[in-house]
């Protein structure tokens, strides 16, 4: 993995280009012709300038790429040959790391992980340490276990031969899911300072050993047939550039524990994958068993997080069944998003993080030490994946994933309640 | 007081009359041509009978009065002679309960407090028990204040001779809102029998002192002139019966301590009073300020268990201000029951307590020991009020009751934050 001499050029002459103030702003786009710039780069650029939150008058954009392309070749143009994820284990970080490092300072890096540019995901620091209910049941005295889900309800959509060389750990797991993991087990920053914070994300990563083959359900989905669904009869090997022995996992359940003296035997479960039964991202936080219950029918609270979709926060909590009966029943005390916000914009995830770097608060972006610790924690897991090592489970799409993963998760200590949940609209 | 002595023998030929298996149930209504009878006692028991709670076959109603009327005469007309409070304080109490201690066994004698029978009040103990999440935080650690309140938007309506004997503490405070107060503060009890939870309710209020008159302030409602309000043009004195002179409290705002271990200097402040702003009752739970604020911007939980109108429980918290924001907003978690329970009937306190009583369940009535400690703690200040030594403070038909009463509260440490919660229909 490097980056050419000709964007070392362009990017030394725009290194100074964001400046604290917006006075003078040079936006330059790497991969100006790939598919990320078109899907994301360049719509929330324009949704920025549409809402005036970048000062026209003084910003500049530029787009560098390797394909030779006039500015009408590139409007309308698909490109898909760019391949935005550098790095894929502990020692191409450092390389392509040790790179940068030569180029920028680290308060000139911001590195997206875009989930940290939705609105639960930036919201969990604010709950988490201004609210003083939370504060003391926040602990392993009283959480049973947390699980941090991500379900896709489609497949690779004729992209596996790209993805094939990730998997789905990688893809989501590694970056995504991971950084949730540090915002739901961090300690108190010092301050709101980004730094302050990140710290305290990196000191999470730390107290958390390399996984294991053991410490992982993973899977690959195969065809199933589900009326209206063309997709679902094509399983993962059948998708266009996949090879046919593929042992890349489509799903993975894993299991973490954060060694210091919050969370020592709490269980994070950390469950994602393509072609399941429905879309969602969520952090669930399970509380331990009501002790001494004298109601015999007690079950446990929950506190949920909904990422997506129809963000909402919500707690699972027993009550009296309301009329004459003295008897218990599951319900909720729910904050749902599309209703309680009605007609507040939330913007896109891209769209929020690009005005941060421009305003340079560096929050919500990745530090090199905590990328390194991530890639510690997963590359011995992912040399052995890759290896062929671990042979993945099928599981049919539009499934929950493989059954052994709902084993695994009850094993750790998870109860399942039935509890239909709907997002308020 | 005492009870005649053809009432002996009515009470006595039916003593055993409420039976187990209820295969022969007999009601005796004492005070049948009474208001109470009418307003309350007769509707629970058309209810109760049309909705095929109770055995239409073996059940048996008779009517007690000391009036002389024909069950023609009964039907359709008020008799508001009947008093139906007995005792009003630690020495008429006591009068009382001895002599039914002598025709009945405490496990005979199911003393009703309404608001014992309300959906939310018989919410509170499962609510406190069995939800995890909240054991951890119910605690003089994490707790500022507890609010109960009750308002009521009217003023005494033409009865005020009747209230002026009272007054609003024993109205609504000795009873309703102490044993609300009890069932937030009650330790964990051994199990759900009646026994083992008043035995609970019984302990808190032993931890209780007398109250003084420092830890009160009394109002009295004069008139004011609210548009389309006819009531609002007079004054407690200007209601007819009421002596011009009368220093009876038509509000009461007291502090109370409860001396353990869970609440030592927590401040339990209990409100009440007619013609004020508003009609509700609710339980306020306020925590105690985040520390170390980061934020600077964190305004403190409150967890709401409202008990009328609108029967919901909230918790009021903070989350990031939706949208591009990183600032703080506050919000709620919600459970409105109209909503959540939309078309669940919630039956009439009369109507849950008199079916409590034919199945023989205790748990919602008021035990003679419970009864002698609220008096116990109430009596030395209702006598220096019944003696006159307190001047109750003027304060205007619809207003939120004397200033004096706010600033007690301040004092007592709790923050009040601008918020409007309203209930979803």
């Amino acid at each position: 993995m490097s980056v050419s001499k000709d964007a070392q050029q362009v990017l030394a002459s725009f290194k100074d280009g964001v400046c604290d103030d917006c006075a003078h702003l040079s936006i330059v786009v790497l991969g100006a012709s790939g598919d990320l710039a078109k899907k994301k780069i360049y719509p929330v650029l324009w949704s920025l300038f549409k809402h005036d939150l970048i000062d026209k008058a003084n910003t500049m954009f530029a787009g560098y790429a390797r394909s030779k392309l006039s500015h009408d070749d590139l409007v309308g143009r698909i490109k898909p040959f760019l391949k935005k994820p550098f790095g894929k284990d502990s020692e191409s970080f450092a390389k392509l790391s040790d790179h940068l490092g030569k180029l920028f300072t680290e308060d000139q890096i911001y590195r997206i992980d875009h989930y940290l540019g939705k609105e639960m995901v930036q919201n969990l620091i604010l709950l988490r340490f201004s609210n003083r209910i939370l504060s003391p049941a926040w602990h392993r005295d009283h959480i049973a276990c947390v699980t941090i889900t991500m379900k896709e309800p489609f497949g690779t959509k004729g992209r596996g031969g790209y993805f094939d060389e990730f998997g789905i750990i990688r893809d989501v797991m590694q970056n995504h899911l991971l950084q949730i993991l540090t915002l739901v087990a961090m300690e108190k920053p010092v301050s709101q300072a980004s730094d302050d914070i990140r710290d305290e994300k990196v000191k999470v990563l730390k107290a958390i050993r390399p996984l294991k083959i053991d410490d992982v359900v993973l899977g690959q989905y195969v065809a199933s047939n589900i009326p209206g669904n063309e997709e679902s009869t094509m399983g993962y090997k059948d998708d266009k550039g996949v090879p046919k022995d593929s042992k890349t996992p489509t799903f993975a359940t894993a299991v973490f524990y954060i060694n210091n003296e919050r969370w020592d035997g709490v269980p994070f479960i950390v469950k994602c994958g393509k072609a399941l039964n429905e879309k969602k991202a969520e952090v669930r936080i399970q509380f331990k068993d009501q002790p001494a219950d004298i109601f015999g029918q007690t079950v446990r609270n929950e506190l949920v997080i909904r990422v997506q979709p129809d963000e909402a926060v919500y707690l699972k909590m027993n009550v009296k069944s309301p009329g004459m009966s003295f008897e218990m029943e599951q319900t909720d005390l729910d904050l749902s998003y599309n209703k309680r916000f009605e007609g507040v914009r939330l913007p896109d995830a891209y769209e929020r993080l690009v005005l941060e770097v421009i305003r340079g608060s560096a929050l919500h972006f990745v530090r090199t030490d905590e990328l390194e610790e991530a890639w510690r924690i997963f590359t011995p897991l992912l040399h052995d994946i890759d290896a062929g090592k671990v042979e993945p489970i099928p599981y049919k799409f539009g499934s929950r994933g493989p059954e052994e993963s709902d084993e695994l998760v009850k094993k750790l200590g998870y109860k399942y309640t039935e509890y239909n949940w709907q997002p308020k609209n």
